[in-house]
């Protein structure tokens, strides 16, 4: 059985507007020496499968297919036995 | 500098909607061994100062005062030094 977390954020040509407004309230409740913010989207998935080319494989499949938007979008992975 | 990465996801006896109709709609498309699926928020912050006990104590006070809802969220985080 692996875990695969998976990280989405925009692209970095993307206005990132969740990010700017966290950083602003940051700021306004005076946290210190915040230089950037940005908020993307994190996804857990348990999969069985014994062999972990192959589960890689399916999770590079399910998360172009339905999990980002390709325009302004792009991610990152861990996969883990568990 | 550092990067605060930082994981918020539903606490366990939460039920995750986003979660179930992410599974069901892999499982649609034929995605095979999904056994569960859970979908959260992912920040980087990058954040200036150089005692890391200092800046790990600043991301979990403006964490806990900003980004998760005590009621039914929890969170993880990773601090590097870049």
């Amino acid at each position: 059985m692996y875990l695969a977390k998976i990280y989405v954020t925009y692209k970095p040509s993307i206005l990132d507007p969740q990010g700017v407004v966290i950083k602003s309230a940051l700021e306004r409740l005076d946290y210190q020496g915040i230089e950037s913010v940005t908020q993307g989207k994190y996804f857990q998935v348990q999969l069985s499968g014994a062999d972990e080319a192959a589960v890689a494989k399916e999770v590079e499949a399910f998360v172009e297919a339905l999990l980002i938007n390709h325009n302004t979008e792009t991610y990152t992975y861990d996969l883990t036995e568990i």
